[in-house]
C-alpha cells in the first residue's frame, strides 16, 4: 500500500490517496481544535490516541454488523479506509443532556435523554454547521428520503453498541458525532469515532474523558485521552464482540510510546 | 360579551379575558416589530389590517376543514377566539426561498421548494427562537408524536389552502408561520395569519406584499397592508370558499377607514 497526494485537509486529519483505488489513507494528526476552530493546538501523540480509539470501535462495530469505512491501521496515526463520497452531514447522537443542547434549549445539564435524541447538523464551516431537519435535508438534496431513514438508524444502532461498550468500563457515553459517506448505493460509517467525537464522562466521578477536558481546560489533555484510550480497548466484555472475536487488525501493535517522525 | 383583564401582551397583540368561560379577545395593536424586537414602530391601521386578514383566512380555513380558534370580530381590531393552550412552537412553512433559509443555507433567493419545507422554532424569547427538529420536540415535551404529526399535517394542509387563496389574487406565497394549541384533546390554528406572519410576493412584479416592506424600507409599509387587505379579502374564487359561503363573521363592518380609539 502506497502512499500518494493530498486529497483533502481537515482540522484534525489528512486524508491522502493510495496507489488502490477505492481506498484512502487517513492521517489523524496531533492538531486538536474547539469552538468553531477559535481555539488550537497541537498535541503531542493526540493523533495516534484518536486513531486507536477509532481503530478499536469502527471494529467493534463492524463485528456487530455495521458497515464502517475501516480497513486496518497502517501505523499508529495512519488508518487505510474505504474510499466514500461522503454526506456533509454531523449526525449527533444524544444520551444525556450537555454542551449545546443544554446552551439552546431548556435542557438539564445531565438530563437523560431517553429515547436518545438525535440532531444532524449541515457539515459546512462558513456558515457555521447550521442544524438541519428533515425536510431541509431532503431539499437541499443532501440525503433521499431513504438514506436519511438509514442514516438515523444506524446512528441508533451505533449508540446502542458504543453504550454498551463504554457502560463496559464504567463510562457514560453522554454524546457523541458521526459522518457517513456513501460507495455505491451502500452507507457506511465514515470519519472517526473517538475523544474528539465523543462527550463521555466516568460513571462514579463524573470526570470528562474527552475533548472537554481541552475545551475547559480540565486537566491534561493527553493523559486524559491515553487513559481513555487503555480503558476503552481493554475492553474484552460487550455481548457479541465477547467472546474474543474483536481483534485489533493494526499491522504493527499500536503503542503508546511517542510515535517515531516519519 | 365583555372583556375582562389583560392575560398576556405580545410584541404586537394584547390577549384578554372575556366574561364567557373559554373564550377569550385577541387586540391587534398598532405595533409591528422586526429583527426579533430590533427594529419597532407603531404604525396607524395595522392592527386593523391584520386583524382584517388574520379573520377572513381564519374563516376560509374553517368552511374549508381547519379548525381554528376563530369565533367572531367584536370590532375592526378585536377577535373573539376559543381559548387555547398554545404550543410553544412556530411552524413555518415554506414554498420559495427567502430569508432566514437563503441566509442559513445554499438555497437560492427565489428558489421553488417542492414539496413545501416545513421548519420549526421553539418559541422562546429569550433564547431568540431556536430551530426543532421532531426528537427535540418530543425530548421537550412541546408535543407528543402524534401532536406533531398532526400538525404538520394540519401545516400542510393550510399551505395548500392559502396557497390557492392567494393564486386567485395573482400573489405567491413564498412562506408563513402559523401556531397551534390544544382544547381539550383537540388542537386548533391559533394566533394570527396576517401580512405580518406570512411572506407574500406579487406574482407578476414580485414586489413584496407583506412585513418585509417593513423590516427593508420598500416603501410605505401601511399602504402595502391595505392594498393587500383588500386583495385577499375581494377572493371570491378559491374552490369550496367559492360559491358564496365564505362570509365575513364581523359584526361591525371592518372599514378601512381610521379607526376610532376607544
Amino acid at each position: 500500500m502506497k502512499q500518494k497526494g493530498l486529497l483533502y485537509t481537515g482540522k484534525a486529519k489528512s486524508v491522502y490517496r493510495t496507489d488502490t483505488k477505492g481506498q484512502l489513507i487517513v492521517e489523524f494528526r496531533d492538531d486538536i481544535t474547539a469552538f468553531d476552530g477559535g481555539k488550537k493546538d497541537k498535541l503531542k501523540n493526540k493523533g495516534s490516541y484518536n486513531a486507536e480509539a477509532s481503530a478499536f470501535i469502527f471494529q467493534y462495530l463492524e463485528k456487530n454488523g455495521v458497515k464502517t469505512h475501516f480497513l486496518e491501521m497502517i501505523d499508529p496515526r495512519r488508518m487505510l479506509v474505504r474510499e466514500l463520497s461522503m454526506i456533509p452531514l454531523e449526525v449527533i447522537v444524544r444520551n444525556v443532556a450537555a454542551g449545546s443542547i443544554v446552551r439552546n434549549y431548556p435542557f438539564k445539564e445531565g438530563a437523560r435523554l431517553n429515547p436518545p435524541v438525535i440532531v444532524i447538523d449541515f457539515k459546512d464551516d462558513s456558515r457555521h454547521d447550521p442544524m438541519l431537519n428533515d425536510d431541509l435535508i431532503i431539499a437541499l438534496k443532501l440525503a433521499t428520503q431513504k438514506e436519511l431513514a438509514a442514516i438515523k438508524k444506524a446512528a441508533l444502532k451505533i449508540n446502542a453498541l458504543l453504550v454498551k461498550l463504554m457502560a463496559a468500563q464504567e463510562i457514560t457515553l453522554v454524546d457523541f458525532k458521526i459522518e457517513f459517506g456513501r460507495a455505491g448505493k451502500t452507507i457506511y460509517l465514515g470519519d472517526e469515532i473517538s475523544m474528539d467525537s465523543m462527550r463521555l464522562w466516568d460513571k462514579k466521578t463524573k470526570e470528562s474523558l474527552d475533548k472537554d477536558v481541552y475545551r475547559f481546560d480540565k486537566g491534561d489533555v493527553m493523559a486524559t485521552y491515553n487513559r481513555v484510550v487503555k480503558r476503552i480497548t481493554k475492553t474484552a466484555a460487550p455481548k457479541k464482540a465477547a467472546a474474543g472475536k474483536l481483534k485489533t487488525a493494526v499491522k504493527k501493535p499500536v503503542k503508546k510510546s511517542p510515535i517515531k517522525k516519519k
